[in-house]
């Protein structure tokens, strides 16, 4: 992107505190691409997003009031109806069953004169209570490619969900703290100084996860077993670290197993995460297709602007 | 303690990043205690230790040698045999079934000429892999007191501690990263907002151990259900609080089930670990009984220290 070149819209998404954003042209090919790292300041709280968008977007911005489309956890009281006390209007997360792609984003005021911010409405499920903000967008994506798609879409980020799609909605859905929970435990939990910062042992991971979809209920005591096997068996901080994924990925695996078992079953994800969950479900004697997550994020974000008279 | 009295010995406790130190009278009353902040820095690697001890016992020493007893992981290797690269020689851990009461706590060399430092060691199982730094003696402090006791200890402490004693021995343990999970799941992960920095609701914690007893493989949909519950029924972070462990407590129960079941139970722990496990055993139509923490690990110590002719 040529940085006098203005452009015709911004994409947004926002995953627990990483937020990327996407320069795209109107024809929706991306011209440039920014994103915070994982560990930015200031994005503890979804109140601090617009701030820290502005931050991001800064040298896409001119006097031109331009439209971004944005998905995920952007707003303070989390979009749902009736409580919260933030000063911003988000939209109220939609129950399902429901379809994920014909739907509008709603504008939110902004407080800069040079954005337009629509947000695409988070999803929710009463029993059991689940909440989806963003993976819903992914969704949207792949059935605009995949129209026809019936069965499950596993969507593996800092949360993972499993969601049953038929007939272009999603009818439940079921997330779990995985990856958040491989993240702090390697960083701050008794486990950090057993695990390697890099690495994968495909054996140890594929060991673990037959071991905790078989004894699930056993997750905290497995998870300890990480520790003491660095002890007494020697200090490989690859191995530590693929035995502790497939634990945690197993014991999901164990309790989705209403979601995948027998199902087309379609992974969205990063290109690591998508291996890891292939790996594992392969391994259950199912055939998952793996599909692009940032790449449906953005035909999803595309889809929702698309249905916006934008000149209006 | 007048500040110009020196001890006649001192007992150290590590465990996690928490360092606690009592001074001693010869007859085992305390004199004054000591204790580092669970967030001192300095204390990430196991190797710190003696620094920081020094550090933090300045105030007893003065220039003639003062004998230290200590348990917990207080040295860099961990103590296991034939592995490590530290600079210090530490007691290697003594396989279960064994008994925790006769044992030598081993002389390792001290860089400060105004300490001797004998550390205890701790115990490790093979199959499954399990190691425990610490609560052995706390353990041997209980059994010190009770020597007849035949049943279940459990120790819930950063790491939980389920052992099986029989005949003074430990026949077995199995451990769990509860509380440490607790721990960084409230200050680091998604569930971060969500969670009330203190408080209890009985009534949920109640019904959190039932439902993760009753599914302990949902755990990590549990978990995530923390969080979409704040969102979807009101920002409870009390009620939250209690909920995240009573699912934690909950698995980790059903997982330890082949230890306390029809088995009798003490629990040693601070008081308000000790009343969680209880209000959750009881549940399970236990009556536990109840010990100290605190005070069972200073007897295991002093009865450490009562096995060595010190003037040798």
């Amino acid at each position: 992107m040529i940085a006098s070149q203005c452009p015709d819209w911004i994409a947004v998404d926002r995953r627990g505190k990483k937020l990327r954003a996407w320069a795209m042209a109107d024809d929706n090919t991306v011209l440039a691409t920014l994103a915070t790292s994982e560990s930015t300041e200031g994005l503890d709280d979804p109140g601090d997003f617009e701030p820290a968008l502005l931050n991001l977007i800064a040298p896409w911005l001119d006097d031109k009031p331009v439209d971004v489309i944005a998905c995920g956890p952007v707003d303070r009281t989390g979009g749902e109806t009736g409580k919260g006390s933030g000063d911003r209007v988000a939209p109220p997360l939609r129950p399902v069953p429901c379809p994920v792609r014909d739907i509008d984003p709603l504008l939110i005021p902004s407080a800069d004169p040079r954005i337009r911010i629509r947000i695409v409405p988070g999803l929710r499920q009463d029993r059991p209570a689940d909440v989806m903000r963003g993976a819903e967008t992914t969704i949207a994506g792949y059935l605009s490619k995949e129209p026809a798609f019936d069965g499950v879409i596993c969507l593996p980020g800092a949360s993972t969900h499993w969601a049953h799609i038929s007939a272009g909605e999603v009818v439940s859905f079921r997330s779990f703290l995985t990856f958040d929970l491989f993240t702090i435990l390697a960083q701050h939990s008794l486990l950090r100084s057993s695990l390697g910062r890099s690495g994968w042992d495909d054996a140890t991971f594929a060991e673990a996860v037959d071991e905790a979809l078989t004894r699930p209920e056993r997750l905290a005591s497995l998870l300890y077993s990480v520790h003491a096997r660095d002890l007494l068996q020697g200090r490989d901080g690859l191995v530590a670290r693929s035995r502790l994924a497939g634990y945690l990925v197993g014991a999901e695996l164990a309790a989705a197993r209403p979601y995948w078992l027998g199902q087309p079953v379609t992974v969205i994800a990063s290109v690591d995460r998508a291996q890891i969950y292939s790996r594992a479900l392969t391994r259950q004697g199912l055939t998952p297709r793996i599909a692009d997550e940032t790449e449906m994020t953005l035909a999803g974000l595309a889809g929702f602007r698309g249905g916006l008279d934008l000149r209006s």
